[in-house]
């Protein structure tokens, strides 16, 4: 019954070292090619190990704790899954907190000095952006960011990029679409910062008024990225290899009537998948509330499920990482 | 200090196998005798580990995820309590779940799709009936029904029938009487269905708007079981082996004088305990609010708390079982 | 990776086993010189081995049910630590405790009477004075107080002690100033009665309408201790080994200009730190809402946030006595 499987000897190289052990995660720009690639070999032994034995003792000895300031299932069972499977204890605050002493007043930078009595990491889930940076300037042990607001998400981002290469087989030379909100989709932006490190294609497909934000859409231009804007999923379906689905909010839009007009454009069904090519891969950050028909759930390049799958196993590589464990 | 209690090899008879390992576990009507037997069995394997040694690695490796869209102390803490006394790890969701991704409006299939990526058993509670088996059908891994609304709560029905033949050393033979609310009580519907594989008597005690529902009595009847209704503890009190005492609520009667009028015959007291069979048990399955006098918690045949600690046994029975791991 | 520390063999001596051993850990009154010398000892212990290897065994085949009727993410975040760098299983309800069975009109004594059956120690915080007591009235298994409303929290003055000794190395002699809100702070009327058994001198700082109150004061004139009461930390600043800060709560005035003429009194800053001795030590509950400048967190003397590690360190040790494993 005893785990048995061995974790190739944590040698991580001088330079990813000084990137991950005792560090704090807060945005996909730490990450160079060299870390990523460290951290996907890494993730590729993690899902080994939950298929051979489901648990490991990697982090014993270790305890997180989980401070979600906004209640997010699923992130957080990702995080708490990862912990237990490397045989971390927990400490779960995942509701309540704003009924409790931060209620009372308490600054987030105190909290997070408090908790650092407690617990070897701290992953945090916060409303405001920059929040993620303020609490790892107070900490002494490292912060993951598991999402501030419109911020940053770098944990999705780094499992949404492991789940493109696991899926084709590599990042270099594929074209690939992000869909919806490209506004305000903190997901969008981080997966698109990394990408910018490769040699890929971008597609970049919404409503006018949900558009990438300036910004990044220069930063993607000064790197000479092949890059295209579009209004429609149909423009783009027939030759991407990857498509990246989120959600259209209707509160984003002030004219209901502009909102009716575009929204099918941002729905993906069977029709649509018909077009696309026989390998390429569907992901989506989730939940998704009805810009992906079930129908297309069973087809072999919907690759959501597997994606969230991915995030256990990149942050079961994060939290060791940090901790000197990985 | 290390644990030693050596569970007998896990030797599952095929038939069981069947109904247990890898599977759901939604309805007291999977169960058969056969199966409800080895459960028995190994339960009593269970509380003997605990009582010596308080946990066992038997769930090394394995990952529950507890999912409760309506809170439920007892039956959370019961099942988190079963998975940790087997070295489980748990991922706790049992509040908060209505502001978190459900409320951005994803369906319950999808949260399951989502955590059976992280978990290897999913633990659930909803208010709707039918609910459990919704969810069953979209996860990949065993899905436990922890109470669906009005519909089913097979681990209680389970719990209860252990703690008869524990408390009784049978339960052919017996008289059984379930007391309160017949109507809408899961619990009761659930446990009937269970007794009627047995060659018990059933005394239903209830006012009269809130007898058993018409099908279910039929069923009882058609089963050719020894049944009777009556309307006071008072008539059933001398000879039953089994008081299963449930609570009527206030709310059940839109006529208040009616409600006033029925409701001491659903106290159970030091008088009517006077009157009760030497051995015999009393149970509920908790909480109580009034309808058992705390004057009679110290009587032997009191056995509402230890049936609450069956039902941890029994649950890590289950949660074994269903990992093919009892 | 396997943790090798070994505690010094559990040889707890008779009286101090009579005291910890099985028993509940209500009240500081509990807890005479002997004990808390052992309890201080195994503190160390259990400082250094969290130093040395992270967590240890010592809890193993234990499970502890947390029940927080309010929440409180500082005291259950450290006894989730405690318990988990203990290696023993743990049943978190702390949050949506009155959404639960207790709103479906469960007494206390049954929660207890339930959670009883699946942890073998239970840590209650409530809001009510007297509800630990009626809680370990009823169970069966130990109870911790973490708090009752304004009655005790006996492992905050457990640990407020600790910090004392482990700073200034000893207590008898020392002098100590309690700052703010005296009249309602459980945590300044636990610490005092703690500290009425050693040879201290104390002062009491506070607005004239949050003095200590008369019967504890009595109780401590007629110990003998060495006590004055003052309205302004400049007054005692100087020559105290330990200053205690409290807020100071702008609810309790009535006459919001009474507590705008005081509030300054109770703040620490830069310039009173500029007078305090070299070697003492400000303490503080936490959290802090403004009381406590953060200009002077990098002081050597601060001690506020090592004060609330030693929680965690008490609490193992608290954990393991009860369960005769410290």
């Amino acid at each position: 019954m005893k785990p048995l499987f061995n974790f190739e000897e944590a040698n991580m190289p001088e330079e990813v070292r000084g990137i991950l052990y005792g560090q704090d995660i807060l945005s996909v720009s730490q990450f160079n090619k060299d870390v990523i690639e460290y951290v996907f070999t890494r993730t590729l032994e993690m899902r080994e190990m939950v298929q051979k034995q489901g648990t490991a003792d990697l982090l014993k000895g270790k305890v997180a704790a989980f401070i979600f300031y906004e209640p997010s299932t699923r992130t957080s069972s990702s995080f708490i899954a990862a912990t237990q499977r490397l045989g971390g204890g927990i400490i779960p605050i995942t509701s309540g907190v704003s009924f409790s002493s931060v209620s009372k007043g308490e600054t987030l930078e105190d909290t997070m000095r408090v908790l650092q009595q407690y617990a070897d990491v701290i992953v945090l889930r916060h409303p405001q952006i920059g929040a993620a940076k303020r609490a790892a300037a107070a900490a002494n042990v490292p912060v993951i960011n598991a999402g501030d607001g419109p911020g940053e998400h770098p944990t999705q981002a780094l499992l949404d990029l492991f789940t493109i290469r696991d899926e084709l087989g590599k990042i270099d030379g594929l074209k690939v679409a992000m869909v919806g909100d490209l506004r305000y989709g903190r997901t969008v932006h981080s997966l698109t910062r990394l990408l910018m490190q490769y040699d890929v294609k971008l597609r970049f497909v919404s409503p006018e008024i949900l558009r990438l934000p300036l910004n990044l859409m220069n930063q993607v231009i000064d790197a000479k990225i092949d890059v295209r804007e579009t209004h429609n999923i149909a423009d783009v379906i027939d030759d991407v290899d990857v498509l990246y689905m989120t959600r259209v909010q209707k509160e984003r839009f002030t004219d209901i009537e502009q909102y009716e007009s575009v929204k099918d454009y941002y729905v993906l069904g069977p029709e649509l998948m018909a077009k696309a090519k026989e390998k390429m891969i569907v992901m989506h950050p989730l939940p998704r509330v009805g810009e992906i028909d079930e129908a297309i759930d069973d087809d072999p390049r919907s690759g959501w499920f597997r994606q969230a799958q991915n995030g256990m196993f990149v942050r079961m590589t994060l939290l060791a990482g940090v901790l000197g464990r990985a």
